[in-house]
């Protein structure tokens, strides 16, 4: 078993970019790759892909090379992507639709499993497998087969409802597209994925500049 | 004019969640609010809000609370929202054209107004006023009417030759949806939704969680 020291949220973000290069390279019939390899291929330092490694003891000898198929396997174990998370979608508006046709979830070990919508001409809509509900019908999930991890990708005004609810429903990791700081309880994550407040970061940088 | 301090990213962000507040309480008819307020309606903390505003001077005295009106123009002057941003896209598969349909942009002062992609199959559809060109055609984009802002949602492959493409046409302001830490020099950022990578952080919480 790995151990695990405490790990920054960044480095979990570059081992899923390194996941997907020792993915690739296997596909290729690599089967040794180096730390500055997999910093070229990745954009980042042979020193922090070292350092990344670091935090889940040792993947191979650093100068001979990481073996792939084993450094493949340590990822997947420590990202979790033995099995496939079902996940639940509430909002099917234009993001939400768009997440729903992405074929590239169950690729990286994702599926979303259930979608809820308030809209009657959202409710009923099928993307593949999945046939959008009202949203009324989430209690009716079965409780162990759990929301662990949900998209909110509603209107800022109903997201702080919308998670309380899926919270309730044991919902632990939460995917937020709507523009708002969601509070919620020591357990819970929740990351942003907030179109606008980044657009908003870029003409406040292109003000910046102009105004120097 | 506001002195600007060296000011974190963060802050910006949340001035962006101010600012919709502020507006939302100015249609409202309201025309001060405190920064307990603010806080309660933004879910930070009313230092945290005082503390934000300090970067860019004085909005009003914060025990009056602030006058909306006033806070509201210094938001959209700081975030530079007296124009609309133009933006170009390159890659219109599930993201890119969930993004073109997306009808929320110019509320907020950006516009697409280009969109590129290198599948015939997707080259000439149109979203409202904007039409699909092949990437080719990027080369006969006005240079004065620049490519300050673009997304990226092509495959993770070809983002990098894509940015450096975009750079090539003055891009200084990159939202990057590929799974791929782009390589720009100084004085271009770059923002990254990555999906799939904010989904394995999501599914590493919960497999240590478990392992626990």
């Amino acid at each position: 078993m790995l151990e695990k020291k405490k790990i920054p949220k960044s480095a979990i973000s570059r081992l899923s970019l390194y996941l997907r290069e020792v993915t690739r390279l296997g596909k290729d019939g690599k089967d040794k790759v180096s730390s500055i390899e997999l910093g070229d291929l990745t954009g980042l330092t042979d020193a922090q892909v070292r350092k990344d490694f670091s935090y889940f003891g040792q993947f191979g000898i650093s100068g001979a090379g990481y073996d792939i198929p084993k450094l493949k396997d340590a990822l997947r174990e420590i990202l979790g992507k033995d099995k496939l998370w079902p996940i639940v979608l509430v909002g099917c508006g234009n993001i939400g639709s768009a997440l729903l046709r992405y074929p590239g979830f169950k690729n990286q070990g994702f599926i979303i499993k259930e979608a809820f919508d308030i809209d009657q001409k959202k409710i009923g809509r099928r993307y593949g497998d999945v046939v959008v509900k009202d949203i009324e019908d989430i209690r009716d999930i079965e409780r162990d087969e759990s929301i662990e991890i949900a998209i909110i990708a509603v209107p800022a005004d109903s997201a702080q409802n919308v998670a309380d609810m899926l919270i309730r429903y044991d919902a632990r990791c939460i995917l937020n597209f709507a523009p708002v700081i969601l509070k919620v309880n020591n357990g819970v994550t929740v990351s942003n994925m907030d179109l606008s407040t980044e657009l908003e970061n870029f003409s406040f940088i292109l003000t910046s500049l102009k105004n120097q």
